[in-house]
């Protein structure tokens, strides 16, 4: 079964938006979307119901009918169609549907990955060496050559501090052939130091980087997401606030960048439990789309490097090609490549690259789990990133990004007060820009057909899959110019 | 595609084993283990070697041939074919290859629940609620009626102590209704308390929750698990140090496990970061087979009853039919349910069942992530539990256990040195015993194709899979004497 796009581009459709359309990625797509019922409709509201009292959903944003949802249009049980440029909070990479993505679900290594999962650190199959080749380390970025697989971003980024705190601690000791001592031995059962140590990594604030109790430590994005929780005596370090449009504050936005990064290495030589590691997004995603200069990063790579710090980047949600790049840390030219780049999302697969072979411990079973991941969800990567290659997704992502932006740019002129602080320049489909009212034009976003997500307090985020392509952003822009002159 | 299981049954096989199966659950599984190459094999060396290159697998058994392994058999790369009784530790329910199974996996929904991944607290999918009532929900233990679903057994727990925390913070506060201060909005955000607060979850020495930040604070395993990782001050009670045969130590046991009761208590009453809930294995598992009465038990639920503490039972190596109970808390007739109870491993899909409403947090987003488990794998449980109906594997496994249990009983009385402390009477299959040289015991296993795994310092640990019938007991006891006696 091959992927069906393109052999239907001459399909005649009936909005000017959609005519510009040369090749669609998902010929069978809906030409726009369709709504015919108040929001939730009357179908979604007693599957809500039924749904509420076995499984938590107050959080619920729709009821979807997966069998009738394809490319980038999501359909609710009541059959309103929506454009979604939220994608499953940024996890669905190519589309609803996606027949080259069923091929690989229905494929005999597959079901075998289904129904024999194996314990992947004892008992790997045959065939694992040559799936991450083909697949996930195929995709690893610039200087990594290792993957450890995990299940989604949490544990991805736990996995990572973790590998980064036995680094750190083995190289205090001497090097890996140095034994542990009795009193670690001993220490360590009863959760206290020197086998359990004082150490820490330091996060940005606004950060988001999971929501188990190491990654939640590290998480800065909103009180609800940590109330209650407790949490480690780990370090935040400022992240940086640029001012728009970049162009006209060129000198304070490089000026704040400079006050971050003193900072952080600040904190990193004072702070009293030792910094292991810096994890960091390329965008701040959960907490409001934050971004920052490849300066920044670049200065954060330098000052990890002299305190002897590790540098994990983030990429659970900008990674796999949403800001035009495959990898969004691609953008900043690094002297050296981060020492651990975390994944998960649009890659349905998670875990962390990494390439120094003293990031692995120095015994077995101390970076270990029963499953170590999922081979089921790395057969799909690879058919994702087959997908990615044979249809050059990320340069579809930047070139859409691009023509996105400058429509949106047009919109913020003509109506600056319902889009503030546009960003996102070429950062592929990665935009975001302030709303005044923000929880309410999400709402009445789905009244007019599109499905999209907010970050932080006052953004909204687009995330469309990578398939999004210009006749979607025309029909994106001339929605968002239904809602805003409304 | 139905089992194929019964079909064959009157197939003719060569061993005296095998000869006693009246219905095999696998007709087309080998009628005895064979292992034709040194161990490792030259395919497994080479495969190995290409391997670890790019994955860390200094953990390596054996690289397994899913395609060829059946039923209770797996097969290496150089064509040994082991019974295994270690089954993934412990992970893998109803059999290599089971035909069920591969029919739920090339089922439209599984292929829909692979390629179209919902952000289930956000977009279900229209039949979420009914394959949760179908699957998870129809195999809940007693009294619950609620399933949070996670992705592995770290993050089961851990979100099962988050739902504790909030639950005791909530009641703290003076209920649902109460909302946070200013001050705890501010001082989560910088990890320290009232916001972050300074709570515990009590755990058991030798105890096993996974190796994830909080739940490895809770894990007491093996120093090798804990090292040079932060952890949080959380304290620890003793688990009963029983003696065996139990019949003889009677009164010693029940006194140590008033003792361990008694000093439970004392720490939840005195320690200083208060106990929001206590976590317990009904059989430490990882920790080295370690059991205790239903009298410890109940005396535990009492405990943590009186104390207005939650009582979390963690399942996931005990769950879902190994004990000879589909649950293994089903054998304490406790008072009232336990407040949570965590799965994984031969679920396929994780999470934690409850039954109070007040454990949902007063607020959504609170207890929430971006996939929230796997539809894919809540499908496939679906399937195991119908496997486990339709062929009634909880009571086989309860009577293959019996069986199997006295085999090693008798062989224990003949050789008292190689088999001690046997124990597990009762518990299905989840049996164990100590061995003077254990690791090589295992190694050795190998050679005459049974593949089995250890726990704690000196356990040798029986994990079949719930397909596990008399003749493979046979199979396994004779394989057993020759690797004794040699």
């Amino acid at each position: 079964m091959r992927p069906v796009a393109r052999i239907n581009a001459s399909r005649l459709f009936s909005t000017a938006a959609t005519r510009r359309a040369a090749q669609p990625f998902f010929a069978q797509e809906p030409s726009a979307p369709s709504v015919q019922t108040a929001i939730p409709g009357p179908k979604n509201q007693a599957a809500a119901k039924d749904l509420l009292e076995v499984f938590d959903i107050r959080s619920l944003n729709l009821l979807a009918d997966y069998e009738k949802s394809i490319g980038n249009y999501i359909v609710d049980l009541d059959g309103n169609t929506y454009l979604d440029v939220y994608a499953q909070i940024a996890s669905i990479p190519v589309g609803y549907n996606n027949p080259h993505l069923a091929a690989a679900a229905t494929s005999p290594e597959m079901v075998r990955a289904l129904i024999d999962r194996p314990a992947l650190g004892n008992f790997p199959s045959a065939d694992w060496s040559h799936i991450l080749r083909t697949g996930l380390l195929k995709a690893a970025p610039k200087g990594m050559n290792q993957v450890f697989t995990a299940l989604a971003g949490s544990d991805a980024n736990e996995t990572a501090y973790k590998a980064a705190f036995m680094y750190r601690r083995q190289q205090e000791r001497g090097g890996s052939e140095v034994d542990f001592t009795e009193e670690e031995m001993q220490s360590v059962m009863v959760n206290q130091g020197p086998g359990s140590p004082q150490m820490s990594v330091l996060s940005f604030k606004s950060g988001f980087h999971g929501r188990l109790f190491g990654s939640l430590s590290t998480t800065r994005s909103k009180p609800i997401h940590k109330l209650d929780i407790p949490a480690f005596d780990w370090p935040a370090a400022p992240f940086p606030s640029l001012k728009y449009p970049l162009e006209e504050h060129a000198k304070e936005n490089a000026e704040e960048e400079q006050r971050c990064l003193q900072e952080t290495e600040r904190i990193i030589k004072e702070f009293h439990n030792p910094v292991a590691a810096v994890v960091v997004e390329p965008i701040q995603s959960e907490g409001g789309d934050n971004h920052a200069s490849p300066a920044f990063f670049q200065g954060l790579r330098d000052i990890t490097k002299r305190n002897n710090v590790l540098f994990i980047v983030d990429e659970v949600q900008t990674g796999v090609g949403a800001t035009g790049k495959l990898w969004a840390h691609d953008h900043w030219n690094l002297s050296t490549p981060p020492d651990m780049v975390t994944f998960s999302k649009k890659a349905q697969a998670a875990g962390y690259y990494y390439n120094n072979p003293a990031l692995r411990p120095n015994k077995p079973y101390r970076q270990f789990n029963t499953w170590l991941g999922d081979p089921a969800r790395a057969i799909l990567f690879r058919a994702i990133y087959e997908e990615i290659q044979s249809k050059n997704l990320v340069e579809n992502t930047a070139l859409t990004g691009d023509y996105l932006y400058n429509g949106l740019e047009t919109l913020a002129k003509k109506y600056p007060q319902a889009i503030q602080n546009l960003r996102g320049k070429g950062q592929g489909t990665f935009i975001a820009w302030d709303s005044p009212n923000r929880d309410e034009f999400l709402a009445k976003a789905k009244t007019v057909g599109v499905n999209i997500g907010g970050s932080g307090v006052s953004a909204v985020r687009l995330r469309p899959m990578l398939i999004f392509q210009k006749h979607h952003a025309d029909l994106l822009l001339e929605k968002l110019e239904t809602l805003i002159s409304a």
